[in-house]
């Protein structure tokens, strides 16, 4: 996404997240942030007063303050979406026009432009007005429904796959939409308008395909598979393992892999069905085998059998491990002040690429007018708030603002 | 994607939703099969005799049978792709080698070919030979480890966020390459290269960020929020429903919607680090004031005062909902043999697009290779498995082949 300018009106998770991606495979990012900033900054916990969630997901973005609310500050937002090839936005249905930034202002200032909303429900429709979280589309949409233990309570995915989804699926939409402009050449370009609840759904297509086809209802089903075991968690000596097989072709193999091919022909475990029947005697069996040697022992036996495996990681084990170190998994980030902080990299970010921190409050207002082409005492005036304001105002806040 | 020809050598998951979401953009996706077909095809429940599960995510493609084991069937295959513009598959690292198409082949049948692939763990690195599941992953992740009741064991998240975080990835990825060849002439595409691991890790960006940077181990947490309250499940009368405030500002018109005013000044709830030190007093308060009416009177009520909230809605109650009417949640999909099925609706499907079934195996392959010049007896040759061998083979299977 070399070369391709993206205005990003965004703020805390859904539209971050999706702007990160774009600045992970080259894009310039452009954060313009009213003289509070993303709430998100706000969120604790800091390091180096920093917030990590804040940080983590506006890597290798650049910042310009603008007062928003001001003639001026909109004028300077307008040039700057004369320039762009993107604008992202996550506000409610409507605040982007109070901004001079409704559908028809944005043709007039660049017909070009491709846009991309993110919200709770949609631009349109009986809920377009209303606020939404993560929990609350995970709840609404079904998600909660199907996740938790097994004949528990509905249960919020660990994850702001609310958030998360919605953020891919845009930039998804709006790498489409870019390819149509300019390797298509298409002449009018509908915005990308995704709603959180409908990414939630396409997450789920398989239960509610189960549900509209086949009349199932999909609920809580813990870490077990619907129709095949042994696939899920076991305990060892010391820590938990998930071992899954495809069905009865693998069954002798991962008997042989246990050291117990008395189970290959044991009639009770033969055949898929007869497994699944009698899944409760199995696993007394092989959790009482499986105590007799430690995760390791029995992870390197049945990766020599070629059996689907893994240590049930948690996220100290999994950031400490030599798996993270090869894979490369995360990424140093110098900070402003010189320290060094850790984050995720990009599973699609742009091959040697140096990750740049994220940017403080403003960071980049001045270098970015300049650009457009805007001088001296406009500069002054509109890039009012340094960064010393914005440091002063995060320190007295230390409790969060809905993250997640 | 109109205009671009994806030919789509993937099965089960990850792969098939990849290109399901290119084929809801409108790329022409042609689905290679073996005489056998995508295991997926066997996946229990049925409907009309197609797997339900094959058929939510194959939809709009079409399907050509091939041979792949014989030199007529890999010269097909390459007679395809010269005509491609993208190759999607999800075999383990080596096994496209031995159909002809290993990287040097393709430069040589396609030199502007996108290629992108999915597997467990990359092209490259110690465990690339392994063989993944959705759960081996979210194991190996740390995903398991963050979602599930508060204090309880790690849980496999409920729907497979492993396969499908790596197609939206691979989506993205399949995209920008299009665009930097289409669009910014860039003479050399490297591969796209999706590991299902470094997927979940993205997902995970922030438990990781708070490991690394101010050494929190984030753990299940239930349906609770780490930092607010109130922002969970609640019971009514009836149903339970989520009620979420960003903090201290949204209280008091929460106290109101509640018809409990006398909370909003009561001294262990009026700032949010005491109502997160009172959370169980408070939840024991709403919990039996919420009691006292029904989901849906309170909703009304939160709704009108603007404060974020759901019901925790089913599959079933979702489903059914005018909620899911309103936003074409879901598409009517007629089948071959008349039949309507009901699936989910990509958010990002073209305006207007008449969805069309999940194809039989090879029920394109005649005018697939007729389009690609082949005739007559080469045409029979290659297509010799027919719509009946396929479903005689597949009623003789119920059981599942992993498919979650």
């Amino acid at each position: 996404m070399k070369g391709i300018r993206v205005v990003d009106l965004t703020s805390v998770l859904s539209g971050p997240y999706c702007t990160w991606l774009l600045a992970s495979m080259g894009a310039d990012v452009i954060k313009v942030e009213n003289p509070n900033g993303d709430s998100a900054r706000t969120t604790s916990p800091f390091c180096d007063d920093i917030s990590i969630y804040f940080a983590s997901i506006n890597r290798n973005k650049r910042s310009i303050c603008l007062d928003l609310k001001s003639k001026e500050g909109k004028s300077a937002l307008h040039a700057l979406l004369a320039t762009a090839d993107v604008l992202v936005e996550n506000m409610r249905p409507g605040v982007r026009n109070r901004l001079g930034c409704s559908d028809e202002d944005l043709k007039r200032i660049n017909p070009k432009l491709v846009r991309a909303s993110i919200t709770g429900f949609g631009q349109e429709g009986s809920l377009s007005d209303r606020p939404a979280y993560d929990i609350i589309v995970q709840a609404m949409s079904g998600m909660m429904s199907i996740n938790g233990s097994a004949g528990g309570a509905a249960t919020r995915v660990g994850f702001s796959i609310g958030d998360i989804a919605a953020a891919l699926f845009t930039t998804i939409g709006i790498i489409e939409r870019l390819y149509s402009r300019d390797a298509q050449n298409a002449p009018d370009l509908a915005p990308v308008d995704i709603s959180m609840l409908a990414c939630q759904w396409a997450c789920m297509e398989n239960a509610y395909a189960r549900y509209f086809n086949a009349g199932i209802i999909a609920e809580p089903l813990g870490s077990r598979h619907p129709s095949l075991t042994p696939f899920e968690p076991y305990p060892t000596a010391d820590y938990d393992i998930v071992i899954g097989i495809g069905g009865a072709k693998d069954w002798p193999r991962l008997c042989e892999a246990l050291g117990r091919p008395d189970m290959a022909i044991d009639p009770r475990f033969v055949e898929d069905d007869e497994r699944l029947k009698n899944r409760d005697i199995l696993n007394d069996i092989l959790g009482s085998h499986l105590r007799t040697h430690s995760s390791e022992y029995w992870l390197s036996r049945l990766i020599e059998f070629q059996i689907p495996c893994s240590a049930v990681n948690n996220i100290e084990t999994l950031a400490n491990s030599d798996l993270a170190q090869e894979y490369r998994a995360f990424s140093d980030v110098v900070t402003n002040t010189g320290s060094i902080q850790k984050y995720v990299r990009s599973p699609i970010t742009l091959e040697g690429m140096i990750e740049k921190a994220a940017p403080e409050l403003g960071e980049h207002s001045e270098e970015i007018l300049r650009e457009l082409g805007f001088t001296g005492s406009d500069i002054k005036a509109l890039s009012g708030t340094s960064k010393s304001n914005n440091n002063h105002e995060k320190s007295k806040i230390t409790i969060n603002t809905a993250p997640a």
